[in-house]
């Protein structure tokens, strides 16, 4: 079945600790790689809700990363974790070339924030919390379904 | 609506990171204070899928701890995090005066061990995750139902 799959998971301060976890743990048990990395990070993120979450990784500048080395990239929601991970130089730098390398980036809640941020796919179909929908509506079609599921 | 509710959650190294953390957001969410403490934790709990959780509170000895400051008290599943947790005097001491308080035990999975461990209700009704049948019917009218919501 191939090589092993790997899958970076991107968490900050303020990052929905529900989303990130949920998605962590189940990818681990279906034998997926996963690598759990901290983006404005000191020693552990202080999620949505209070929870503390260490990473695997810290990383100062994403845009030294290996976007090829990972087969998927998940950006969970939680409004103030989505905004840092958005607006991080070397993180759209990363989504970017993961992009170009037709990686897959999954985005949670207010995650899409960071699909936009990178500039990645534009004009194309998007989804989110809708609270988000106004601002994704301005470049992107937005698409209003409760789970979507599709390759950008 | 009185004042406000408290409850405590126990992890330790191998808890089920997602049990934990739903139970933790979910109530934090509905306003509930929620201390995650952990149980024979240095710094963080490693948890079952890898997932480490630095805990609100890291105490030496539960016993010390007021069971009547809590509304309730969680115990999260993953094995090894509910043998550790089970297996600990001090947590079956505060689990025990909580019971006897009247106070809600909720466990999750392999959380029933620690209920068990307490000698709490014993005669009981009791549920699990089904592979820890066998262990708790020696105590317990093991009741087989996906979801239960009980006060013991
Ligand atoms: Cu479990």
């Amino acid at each position: 079945m191939g090589s092993q799959k790997k899958v970076l998971v991107l968490i900050a301060n303020g990052t929905e600790e529900m989303e990130a976890v949920i998605s962590i743990d189940i990818l681990r048990r279906a034998q997926i790689e996963v690598l759990v990395a901290g983006v404005e990070v000191d020693e552990f993120a202080t999620c949505n809700r209070g929870v503390n979450i260490k990473p695997d990784l810290i990383i100062k500048d994403f845009s030294s990363l290996d976007a090829s080395a990972y087969d998927a990239i998940i950006i969970p929601g939680g409004l103030k974790g989505a905004e840092t991970i958005s607006s991080n130089a070397g993180v759209q730098s990363l989504l970017s070339s993961a992009y170009k390398s037709g990686k897959i980036i999954a985005a949670i809640c207010a995650g899409p924030f960071a699909i936009k941020a990178a500039g990645i796919n534009k004009g194309g179909k998007i989804t989110s919390y809708q609270t988000f929908k106004e601002e994704l509506e301005n470049g992107y079609v937005y698409v209003a379904l409760f789970f979507i599921t599709f390759k950008i």
